[in-house]
């Protein structure tokens, strides 16, 4: 059983999409990491930090699953991150309406002792600088998986470069590495991807699946077609989280394990956006996950006999 | 080997797109299907009309491949249908620059007497009522395979209507199967759209792949993931000329044959895209699609083991 680390933000969220609105409801990049990850068999730790208005049975749905949250800090008398945002009518994009940073202002991430030889990283979405000290402070981790977004780009170029030539995984979204590599080519951005550090590039491409490059290779993994997509909050982290928590779970580092690894995430994935924000991946059960993995396997597996 | 009788347009095509653009250049649905079903061993007629403009060598290179013509009638006098058009940036969507129907315009399709009896069927995108004559003429085809587009839907319902309710394939792209089913799911469309009488729902999204929906079930066919996409004129008619003539090839019908047909039709629309027009098509070997074959394979292909 391989130990797992992540670190990213546990949070409030309020949703609205076409179907309805929610009040802050449990969210954040952590959160959906670990839930995903939780459903392998693995030793996970969250790193992060809430405020005092965080309410415990949130953090008891975490160590429910046996996930580590010592080294998740509660801040006395402070607020808990707080997004908001409203998703477009094909909920293809959405638009933030509010941004609280509130304790995440001031996060300083502390890896707790025995977490500091985990073999497998994650660090989700969160300003590099922090994932850096993250970094610093684990002992020659077999892989690092790094989650960003174009905010940091925007914003911390130099800081974020340094964290990505750090890694070994990149995940991100088509139009963040349409933006990082300042190319419109997904193969061609890659590429120059792979060139800033991480050996594998995963590309996101939400209901269009996403696509795996390594070493001139490529593996593409789709999103299973749904009835409805409810609701994509959590979708990308939830991808991670599956993805890490699968090889975590294997102990295998290969790129036919890292083939498995997307198709898992993407299989976490695909029950995320059921339910609004984490609700489905509460009660997920592994059992629904092996019976997708097949609808996983109708839907790509072919067998062309030529004569 | 199967005999396929194809009906669509031989036409002129002059296209822009962000890399160059050409005069008039050979073009038309069912050049682009005949093309394609050419690289499998079938036995194929061209149902079509030019004008007395329309080159000898342009003709040549259907015959050349084995492609029977007799029943493409030119016009004496007549002017060839003509199209052109312009791709925006991302090479995703287009403007039509000119259209000119000339001959199209009063196109009665003649079925020759030794296709009368052709196993497969594909009607071109075309009025529904030319689609409608061709399918009067045919002797109990094993296998019809339609495609539309957007302007039958706006302006001839009723007759498409006639037509949907009698083929056993339609290929369509995401934003049409949309319109047609009125419904923003895929899932929810194909479903819709196999009430209307097709037994099999195949929704091309172009670089993000195709869906092929049946009884129930679902495959899905990747993209090829290509450096640049250079033109994407006639890839929808090269992928729906590579899922007829890998059926025509192998004589069986049954959804496991046609998941192998979906991934030959994006085997060879993602040569199709790689030059203007049909250059490329016109020197694409055998070999170069088994190669092919062995990307996608990579591409999709995975083997999980569960402990």
């Amino acid at each position: 059983m391989s130990k797992l680390l992540i670190v990213g933000t546990v949070a409030f969220d309020a949703i609205e999409t076409p179907f309805g609105k929610t009040d802050k409801i449990l969210g954040g990049a952590a959160t959906y990491i670990a839930l995903a990850a939780a459903q392998f068999e693995v030793e996970s730790a969250v790193v992060s930090v809430v405020g005092e208005d965080f309410p415990q049975e949130y953090l008891d749905l975490l160590t429910d699953r046996k996930v580590d949250i010592t080294a998740t800090e509660i801040v006395k008398g402070g607020k808990t991150f707080f997004w908001s945002g409203k998703y477009h009518n094909d909920l293809n994009s959405r638009d933030t309406l509010e941004t609280q940073l509130n304790v995440l202002a001031d996060f300083n991430p502390v890896v707790p002792e025995n977490f500091k030889d985990s073999e497998i990283v994650v660090l989700g979405n969160l300003h590099p600088l922090v994932q850096l000290s993250v970094l610093e402070q684990v002992e020659n981790p077999k892989l690092v998986i790094l989650d960003t977004m174009n905010f940091w780009m925007d914003n911390t170029w130099d800081e974020l470069m340094q964290v990505i030539s750090k890694v070994d995984v990149i995940t991100i979204n088509d139009e963040e590495a349409r933006q990082l590599a300042n190319e419109h080519s997904l193969v061609k951005a890659a590429r120059k991807i792979t060139a800033m550090g991480p050996k594998y590039v995963v590309i996101k491409k939400g209901e269009h699946g996403a696509l795996l490059f390594h070493d001139g290779q490529v593996f593409f993994a789709p999103a299973l077609p749904l009835e409805e997509v409810f609701d994509p909050t959590g979708a990308g982290d939830t991808f991670a989280g599956g993805f890490a928590g699968y090889l975590a779970q294997a102990g295998d580092l290969s790129f036919q394990s890292m083939k498995n690894a997307v198709i898992f995430g993407s299989n976490l994935a695909s029950f995320c956006v059921e339910k609004f924000g984490a609700e489905r991946m509460l009660s997920l059960q592994k059992e629904e996950i092996l019976q997708r993995l097949d609808e996983f396997k109708a839907l790509t597996q072919f067998e062309i006999k030529l004569t």
